[in-house]
């Protein structure tokens, strides 16, 4: 299964949770927690993420890039919005730059 | 475009800058820096995510969720691993647990 | 002089920034950004101190703890909080425990 | 107690957690899982800190700055480092600058 599908088909899957009451389920118990503690599991999977990334090995790095892009997803999901957003957002700034590139844009 | 071609396309631009000394890339400049500035840009990006789903507009969020997906894929590729690595592995949980779970994974 | 003397003393030195407009003050341009880029910076150093803490060297980690702290000052003094209340809570949790725990209070 | 006394003396007693195995022991538990765990939690706390920045009461700032710390110092101890390095950092900074700042040390 390609990488389009895999991702658009756990957003379906996350979407599915909300307001779902499912007690053995990590999405639900986190829609439940509410905006806040989501967006904190997003900030903390980055934070392991960046140490799997120099301290890691492939494995490890992969284990926390999943879990990382799977509480983006479920961090969007709270707020609403799709992951198309996110891919259409990053291809206009391919298409500005022609190089892909995060061009002046550094803060 | 599908977001698997993005993510893809993206992912091949990204290779194609290491080793470049383009000095106008970002990319560029990031693989120049290193492993540990690569990693600490994910973890950066995860913070300004984080803060951006609390108390940030849709459009904010977005940015900064692209953000955080590009500077991830930049990280692979200095660690030489593909990002299909990735959605294979969110597959793999989706397929165990039937719900596209991180099911007994916490920490 | 002692730490006690040092914090405290940067603190007001922070304080009487607040509302400054000196253009080379990096605190006075903090300020004036705001509190969620103030807060953004606290969630970055937390991220360079732990890099520093698993690939740095001692003298990198104490730089990093350095901005760590400086910036949790700022933060705290843009929210009108002296850090008297940060050390009081870390001696009421010592009282309680008498280990200097935070015991029970895994998330 | 002043703050200089209750860090001074919470750093004392980290200290002493290390190598014990005493399993009630939150600092003696993250000893045992090292260097890399420990590393995680202060930038897990720093986005804690961040989040709690933006959208938390006073009392959950507090709260959130003092787990930085408290873990900050946990890291410190591991690598072998007194915080009394870091006050001296600070102090340096506020020398040379006159103005406590973190000057021409932006990245």
């Amino acid at each position: 299964m390609s990488d389009a599908a895999v991702l658009a088909r756990l957003y379906a899957v996350i979407l599915s949770r909300k307001g779902s009451t499912a007690a053995d389920s990590h999405v639900a118990r986190l829609f439940a927690k509410g905006r806040q503690k989501i967006a904190q599991k997003v900030g903390e999977e980055g934070v392991e993420t960046a140490l799997a990334g120099v301290a890691g090995s492939d494995q490890d790095l992969v284990g926390e890039a999943a879990d990382l892009v799977f509480h983006l997803l479920i961090l969007l999901a709270e707020r609403g919005i799709s992951p198309d957003a996110v891919w259409a957002e990053l291809e206009a700034r391919e298409g500005k730059s022609g190089v892909a590139e995060k061009a002046g844009r550094d803060k």
